[in-house]
């Protein structure tokens, strides 16, 4: 696969452009991201679990643990709007769970760059969403998707396997290509629906091109 | 089984009793508990992963969240003083697999059960061997240890299932006993050995008979 240059500091959620008129109803975005930080904690425990060293299980942990935060911090808005996180997460489970499905990966390594590459890629993704949600609420939003991922505990971790095995590395640059394609799907899947397709497709291209790119950086932290 | 009725307001962590010259030096300390918290925090990491409903899903991954911040809060103990946690866990790894593989449960009722009983007994016991913990350091163990632990949620969701189906209620029942001894074999395993066991075993004594009362109360709690 051709190579980019690591570029110095991109800035992924300066939300440069952003998509407010394709923005959900707050309960409905509130639902779908709680869910999806849900998931995403799910992926992190399981790595956890299943971690080759007491040292990766501690680390990844912690991961796990800022997942968990951005799930109750978006549980807690809910509440703050009188919603049940439960019935207000229970219409996109389903197609949260099949997304959860299609990129857990064939083993643990793959696992754990599914956890960076799609977390990475949608947590960037409702920051831009956000940017639509009303007043206070939004500013909350954005404040709790932007908190620390523990993105460079995971490089870190993986970064070490990769370059005592090339092949590994090769494999995982596949499959790190491979993500894109439903990840952006399941984003797709959050916006609101609406009439216009060329206005939306004008709107969504740019934001897109951006997403992808700070999944190229992402990439380029693991020498893939 | 004899039921025991509802005690009013049994304060456990309470250290009438404690086992202050059993205890072991920090670092040992430390890294057990530390390794022993991230256990608890896998095992209900699993239950939230196969959690039967997405409201028992989301109120569970918050009891997960309270175990990973006593695994946290630990390890942060440990950096303070100078040691790596992984490390410091990494001789208690074997012991602590064994001992929740012994206890994960046959199905999610049992796991969740586990989680509540075991954790609870050994949360408690290692509050009391904290007892023997130098000055601040103690002070701050206890601290974290004592920390909410969510019992309260895991109750709720286990109530609800036992008065739908009596006889997952007498299975819990069984299950619920069976735990003690292996939960009590872990917790004498991580007294420091000493020499005198006939002092040892009347320090020992009452601390266990206070912990199997708030074990039983647990259970009393469940209705079991």
């Amino acid at each position: 696969m051709p190579k980019l240059r690591p570029r110095a500091a991109v800035d992924i959620p300066s939300a440069k452009v952003d998509l407010a008129t394709l923005t959900p109803d707050l309960a409905t975005f509130l639902g779908k991201a709680a869910y999806l930080e849900l998931a995403i904690f799910e992926n992190l425990s399981r790595v956890v679990r299943t971690a080759p060293s007491t040292e990766a299980k501690s680390a990844l942990s912690q991961v796990a643990g800022f997942a968990l935060l951005k799930h109750q911090g978006l549980t807690a808005e809910l509440a703050r709007h009188g919603d049940e996180a439960a019935d207000a997460m229970a219409p996109f489970v389903l197609e949260i769970d099949r997304f959860q499905r299609m990129t857990e990966g064939n083993d643990w390594f793959e696992s754990v760059t599914s956890c960076y590459l799609t977390a990475g890629f949608l947590d960037d993704f409702l920051v831009r969403l956000a940017a639509g949600l009303p007043g206070a609420a939004g500013a909350r939003v954005v404040e709790i998707l932007e908190a620390d991922s523990g993105e460079s505990t995971i490089v870190a971790e993986l970064l070490s396997a990769i370059e005592e095995n090339p092949r590994l590395g090769a494999r995982l640059a596949m499959w790190g290509r491979r993500l894109v394609g439903d990840t952006m799907l399941l984003a797709r899947w959050m916006l609101r629906p609406s009439d216009n397709h060329d206005s939306d497709e004008a709107q969504i291209e740019p934001v897109f091109t951006e997403l992808i790119a700070a999944h190229t950086r992402r990439m380029n932290a693991l020498g893939l």
